[in-house]
């Protein structure tokens, strides 16, 4: 699949989107850039494979200041640590960030189906996508720390 | 879905099959198991999305030492850190697993689809599965080390 703007502006606008609605937060999109061959490095991430139109997966990869950031908004308290909490919100905003993206590539003739989200803990963590195609990636900052939005297809 | 014993031996059986097809090594199951809400710790891992049928997701985490004997054996090679090669290792070993789960499902009249694999690695990194249904985990030992298959649909 051709990763042209009109394939990355939902999943752009749907993360923008999502935080703003979820987490009353602002997140800064820096330049998508395509990529082969490099990982994302953070320290959670959530992951959900995709079907539909064709194969592929996105992945949110969040150093630990970022989601800690996040997730406090979320719940209104301050969170210091990666718990279950903060490792389950991740996975509500996985969802809602992939449900988003396909509604929004739906409205301009794209059909996906997504599959059930990982959350991966893990200080300094690697995420590698394994596939010859491109891998499109999105560096977002916030008030606190940056997370990056990565989606590949076939 | 139901997690009977014919959803469990596809997954099993292919693992199996996979792992002594590609790397002479003959992995011994342990008593698979359903849980809830626990997470698979190690220090690589190879996870794919899967729809069809159901949404689910198939993953595959490995410790260090399991990882570095059953590569050594693919390549011919000892191999003593988790490098670039090893991680493209779990890839394929994760999308031929996926694949010849898949195709075991067909025989018994399952249709499911495989999205992109992501691998993770990290030390002690853990693998959470967000979904309200039941986790299946299969675990394997081999001469060196132990790895675990989990399989879980919403």
């Amino acid at each position: 699949m051709n990763l042209k703007a009109e394939i990355i502006n939902p999943f752009l606008m749907a993360t923008v989107s999502v935080l703003k609605t979820m987490a009353s937060v602002d997140p800064v999109p820096g330049k998508p850039y395509i990529k082969k061959g490099n990982s994302a490095k953070g320290d959670i991430s959530g992951i959900v494979g995709i079907t539909g139109d064709t194969e592929g997966s996105l992945c949110i990869t969040f150093s630990k200041e970022s989601i800690l950031f996040i997730v406090s908004k979320i719940l209104g308290e301050k969170k210091e640590e990666i718990d279950e909490e903060v490792k389950d919100a991740v996975g509500e905003l996985t969802n809602m960030i992939s449900g988003d993206s396909r509604r929004r590539l739906e409205e301009i003739g794209y059909h996906f189906i997504g599959a059930i989200p990982s959350v991966i803990s893990g200080e300094g963590h690697e995420v590698k996508h394994i596939t010859k195609g491109p891998i499109l990636s999105i560096p977002f900052n916030i008030d606190s720390g940056q997370f990056v939005v990565e989606v590949c297809f076939k």
